[in-house]
């Protein structure tokens, strides 16, 4: 079962999170769950849930609930986990180690395969067994290996350079830990990560929570 | 005005994207925009738009459209961002430091006092005037200083342990990138990190994009 209608940002943006809570329960056995449990378990209203799956064709069975394994190999294939991208990180430095050292994404489909970096006492480093690169042999190797994704972590003025050279050689995604809303003319999905937008989440949450305390 | 109003998270998560948007705006001298020009900005219906600052008493007058400053100020208040927040690191490693090296916090209210490590290297250094303190002294530190938020940047195994440490020292916020939703039976807010959600968002709408590539 593989429905093509189109699915609003904002059911796919809660799709990964379906997927962790589904992995969490297989790792319990639990075979199958109704939308009021998996609602308790996640916050999430039972028919904020069920209006979320019905996107994708339901696979809930009234009276008996979901096929929690089905269910998480179905969220698994809508978000192309067995899709074998390949990504290479921009820029060695905090960010870009610990995105190396992170070891969810080969998990998730996503392979790491190369860093690059300007930085001649980094250049020839490993890190897990990834090689740190010199950033010109950028164009090279991605013409001779199969880059789907790059994933900046250069300072700040360097992203959109790095950026547009990525588009340029024919790297389909970006994915973007500086803080701006990166856009390009090219062909190219991005996805930027705005670190401080969940710290501001967290804030509003905490002051919610805690205002008559005050 | 400052409205009370219980607003719904999906709201208050797009929050921070719209004052990033209008302080892009202020900074290009724009003073007011409609509602449909910021959709066209930002990538979300006009109706989206009304909707989610209708729940904060609009802002909006018809036929003018939102003054810029006045929505900008708004949200802040909203979020929170003149709170004061002071925060904490636990954990050193390359996203310990990657947060510590991230200038945009402190701009959003937030203020990171410390640093906190077990390893005899790294304790006390200092990034950028952030001092890297040992971890035995955590208990103390809290007591002594104002500590709203811990930053978790620990290894997976020790974040549950870290985070029930700081929930029994008061510690009201728990900011953590650890791949776990954390949860525990303390009053304290928990704002989960999942890097790798974000990932497979990108994987998704580059399957979406190229799917006729194929």
């Amino acid at each position: 079962m593989n429905l093509k209608k189109k699915v609003s940002i904002a059911v796919v943006r809660r799709l990964p999170r379906y997927y962790r809570y589904l992995a969490d329960l297989l790792k319990m056995d639990i075979t199958r769950i109704s939308s009021k449990e998996l609602s308790m378990r996640m916050g999430i209203t039972a028919s904020q849930i069920r209006q979320d799956l019905n996107c994708f064709g339901g696979f809930g069975q009234q009276g008996y609930g979901y096929n929690v394994e089905l269910l998480y190999n179905e969220i698994g294939n809508i978000l192309g986990l067995n899709n074998n991208f390949q990504a290479v990180i921009l820029g060695a430095g905090n960010m870009g180690q610990a995105l190396a050292n992170y070891t969810n994404f080969e998990k998730r489909g996503f392979k790491i395969i190369g860093i690059f970096d300007v930085n001649p006492e980094l250049i020839g480093k490993k890190i897990k067994d990834i090689e740190i690169f010199d950033i010109d042999i950028l164009d090279e190797f991605v013409k001779k290996n199969k880059v789907d994704i790059g994933m900046l972590c250069v300072p700040f003025e360097q992203t959109p350079i790095v950026a547009e050279r990525l588009a340029r050689l024919g790297v389909k995604g970006l994915w973007n830990f500086s803080p701006m809303d990166l856009k390009l003319p090219y062909n190219v999905v991005i996805e930027n990560v705005h670190l401080s937008d969940s710290l501001m989440v967290l804030g509003y949450r905490m002051n919610e929570k805690f205002k008559n305390d005050k």
